[in-house]
């Protein structure tokens, strides 16, 4: 735990090595697009060859989606003082639909850029806001709407396909590209995602796009139930903790272990602050939720909240580039009580000061009363909504109950109205759910919000295990996943508990990427089962160096090889330390393969297939044997 | 890593502190059933009051299941060279189906015992074994199905209860014994456990009772889909690593974080006395597969294993006290063939021995052909099948296939064969599964094997995190356990990668109680919700130590919340880390509710679920609020 501000010095601001040091044996490449300054990252792994006794086969090239952003390009230049390079300004400048102010244009955005105390704070090289011209609708649903497709839309197109239909022509990827059917609950998951299905998807309100025309530096991604599963992370400081710079380092190592979206929870100071130098050096959308800060100006009481206040702050941070707001719209008036009876009340925190600010005034939520106001503030700089659940359980026993619902039902006519302004939706989800509960929330979720993006915290499967919550909840996050939520927020194991480190963010992210690969693969997303049939491929083989390389976390495994395993020579070796050297299952079943091949019968599974079990028998007791060559 | 049987010193073996301390704020008590002789252990958890502005109101205690046998009993005097006190040898013996051994009667364990070499490494105080006499059947499964209710079986009626009827029965309970109904897929969950019910799923097949006569230091415990789901552990020692003071350590450890049985894979050095030393001090019941000890008994070659040696195995550790044996008896000759096309081919150890066997010899299966010899063996000291899967997948690319299930199918025949000789069995299952192709595990198991318990390995939901396994399998096991599976076997965060260290393993149990218990939950197994209840009021009530004494880690939930907030105090803090003082969710809810207290409104809660809404808003109106007293 460090201290606020005085630490921060931000002429000497700077990432510690290993949140930017390149994963082993990957290379950043990028597949252009239709124009020349749509060029689109991804990670590709290179892969050892396979030894068999008739000499090499080429094991090729795998490419995995990056969310690591330029920090992990070796010939990218990072400075966070100059923040991240602009990506999408011309794309938004063509479009012909916006302007520059000539500075910030919310009360405090103003205030603080003009006070001369924060300067050794401030981000140098502040952008000049853009917003839309008057009357205009700059978000991607509205392009879509109209049929354009944007090139952040196609930027997304190629970055989920992965390349999908060049590895179907190339023979090489055979043998990893085999894959089961899936299970999607009823997703429609194309076979090749095209741009002009992202542009569907978008328009339809099933997919969001969140890319605010004041962060030109986000690699464009998109959330939805037909895409591949995303997951977001927290960072934050807190009055108890946390500097500007420890912020932006745990965005970026937030990057590196896959985080797509991230959401900046501050509630400490200096919150404006930090906010600028995370969205300058942040490669994806960044979250906030608006009414933190405006209690944070009004000293931490809810019911001196105004709507003005926060329209102030909404303008304050959408000029700023922050491309989702959670806003609480859907806890009512009338709702709060049904929460009365709860095991745990309220536990989120937009929920519970809603609550007492409606209590106070005896007055309906307003956020929701002025609803309307805030459709247009999203639409003049293409700010998504993340509908917040204010009511959401906070334990097994509040899970599924009238209070939950009742808000959910409120969040999908607010979806519907926002939708009629061409506004991008998403809607966030429980929370702790047992298992046999957790369908419904999905089902429910689809049905009263129309298939817009559902964006879950876990849910958490059981109470019982604080220190290991980025467990319970990432088993209810796969499933939640599978049955169709688009984006999983992540836990750490200091959920309940405490602020995270660096490596509790590291062991929550990683779970959570477990959890949405296995929701894809459950799905059926065309192609999540290379990186896995790769990895066991190579596994099998014993090409340990490989095997780590493909992993979502090649240093933790290779370390773990390490520990019973140190030497090079292990790496390389046709046992692993489960078994010793002279009992491996896998060294038999190689055996037995050699054992095969050695009696060269061939096509004996064919047989098997059909049916032929005795004539299977036949040709084994001829003396022959099982495996065709590797 | 230390080198082996040197370092071991049998007359000052003993244990680390860290596995005997007791749970803080918990006492372990005996619940005697219907003859003084038989005390079921629990763990009594004791809470701190609530403090209301009326007072304090009691929370009472909260019984669980305690797997950690004497070791945590501050009254047991605990002493490694003699060994657990003998629980069960007069219930044995009261039956007078059996008789003394002057030895033991395997050549290879007269052999060991009679070797002066091994001296140092002997268990001191060897037991002499017990066998059926002859044309007698000793099985817990024979009992029952003449009708018997053993003194085991009323032992685990009482475990698995957790007094619940007396809890139903006091008001204090009221609160905490709310709980969601489940969906348990045709299982057939009592609303109270009885004796006779747990005869009624022993004689059934449904559930077994793993207890060898010569192991009467056993804990009884029960496996079965109509009770608690359990988890086992592993322990071995191998060719590369570990003492046998390790893997002791490593049993009791295992005890202490909750699994409820343990296997040996030993497949080193002096795997006889190391199995001797675990059994004598295992409250557990221990699982081999002896086909591993049979495999260092021919140096390593899978093709010079003959039946008679296998026999010789078998009896040798029937004798010593296994409780069930892992038994590879469907691997047939005709299957191998089926694994030709695999991705990963055939990676269980058993399997892989076996099928190099049958190809070695063009002969089939000798555990299938002398299967009903197996059964004889097993009958006369009550060992359990654990009937194996050695086809059972290496990746998700080879889940579900046809050799995996015609496998399945095989074990399903064995299980009827063993059940005719009233045999206790059940069933292992995978291993590398997806999401959506789990259920068809546990439907084809149920239907093919009869619901013989299902006893699986993870199943891992997908193979791209090594170094993280525990959850990639934990994700599964959830699942696969709500489905019906009755026993998990747990996978460590080494898993693929190396040997399990102590933080591993407790990594790795902790992980699989969270499954087991996930499942217990979701299927909506009677009780369970109280633990989830009872730590959800403490921490909504900010009673920071009842939540870290009612969690699974008791230990590592303080570390984390002492990382951030060290100080005494803060374990009484009306607020956390991630918000701090002045801006807690929980906090602010409080207020609320002391809003509504304040205000005297009450009852708000029984006119809003009438659903009266007009009613409700009409309260607030009237400047009244929402939450009752606690």
């Amino acid at each position: 735990m460090s201290a606020i501000p005085q630490e921060f010095v931000r002429t000497t601001a700077r990432l510690s090595e290993e949140v930017t040091e390149p994963f082993p044996n990957s290379r950043k490449v990028y597949v252009t697009g239709s124009r020349p300054d749509l060029r689109v990252p991804m990670r590709e792994v290179t892969l050892t060859p396979t030894q068999t006794s008739q000499g090499e086969e080429e094991n090729p090239p795998v490419m995995l989606y990056d969310t690591s952003g330029p920090y992990t390009d070796p010939h990218a230049r990072i400075d966070l003082m100059a923040g991240l390079a602009d990506l999408r300004s011309a794309w938004i400048e063509e479009r012909g639909d916006t302007e520059f102010l000539t500075g910030p244009t919310s009360a405090f955005g103003h205030a603080r850029q003009s006070d001369p105390t924060l300067a050794h704070l401030r981000f140098e090289h502040l952008r000049t806001p853009r917003r839309a011209k008057a009357g205009r609708n700059v978000t991607q649903m509205h392009y879509a709407r109209q049929g354009i497709v944007t090139p952040e839309m196609e930027y997304v197109a190629i970055r989920e396909s992965l390349r999908l239909d060049e590895l179907r022509a190339d023979p090489r990827y055979a043998k990893v590209l085999r894959q089961h059917p899936g299970h999607a609950f009823g997703a429609s998951l194309p076979d090749l995602i095209t741009p002009e299905f992202v542009r569907e998807e978008i328009a339809r309100g099933r997919a969001i796009l969140p890319a605010n025309i004041n962060h030109p530096e986000v690699e464009p991604m998109i959330i939805g139930r037909n895409f591949r599963v995303k997951i977001n992370t927290n960072i934050g400081n807190s009055a108890l903790s946390s500097s500007i710079e420890e912020e932006v380092e745990k965005m970026v190592w937030s990057a590196r272990w896959g985080g797509d979206t991230l959401m900046d929870l501050s509630t400490g100071k200096n919150i404006h602050e930090t906010r600028e130098w995370i969205l300058r050096n942040a490669p994806m959308p960044i979250g906030t939720v608006p009414i933190y800060q405006a209690l944070e100006k009004v000293d931490g009481r809810p019911e001196e909240l105004t709507w003005e206040l926060m329209r102030d702050t909404l303008i304050e941070q959408a000029e700023q580039g922050v491309d989702y707001f959670t806003i609480h719209a859907g806890v009512l008036l009338r709702y709060v009580p049904l929460t009365a009876d709860r095991l745990t009340g309220i536990v989120s925190r937009g929920g519970s000061i809603l609550a007492k600010w409606c209590l106070a005034h005896h007055r309906e939520n307003f956020l929701y009363t002025h609803f309307g106001e805030i459709c247009e503030i999203m639409k003049a700089y293409d700010v998504t909504f993340s509908l917040g659940d204010g009511l959401r359980p906070g334990s097994i026993a509040d899970a599924n109950d009238r209070a939950q619902f009742a808000e959910l039902e409120t969040l999908g006519e607010l979806t519907k109205f926002a939708w009629e302004q061409d506004v991008q939706v998403m809607i966030e989800g429980p929370g702790h759910v047992p298992l046999q509960k957790i369908q419904e929330n999905m089902t429910k979720e689809l049905a009263d919000c129309d298939e817009a993006p559902f964006y879950t915290l876990g849910p958490l499967i059981t109470d019982i295990a604080p220190a290991y919550d980025h467990i319970t909840s990432g088993i209810g996050a796969a499933n939640i996943g599978w049955y169709g939520t688009a984006m999983l927020c992540y836990v750490t194991p200091k959920e309940h508990l405490g602020l995270p480190n660096k490596e509790d963010v590291r062991d929550g992210i990683v779970t959570y990427k477990i959890a949405a690969h296995a929701a894809d693969l459950a799905k059926g997303l065309p192609g999540a089962q290379i990186r896995d049939n790769a990895l066991s491929k190579a596994r099998f083989e014993f090409r340990w160096e490989d095997q780590f390389n493909l992993s979502l976390d090649p240093d933790r495994a290779r370390e773990y090889h390490d520990q019973t395993m140190p030497h090079a020579a292990h790496k390389v070796a046709h046992f692993c330390s489960m078994c010793g050297p002279h009992f491996c299952s896998m060294k038999i079943t190689q055996d037995v393969r050699d054992y095969a091949q050695a009696h060269r019968i061939e096509n004996i599974e064919v047989a098997v297939e059909e049916g032929m079990k005795e004539k299977a028998r036949e040709f084994l007791e001829e003396g022959a044997a099982i495996y065709k060559a590797v």
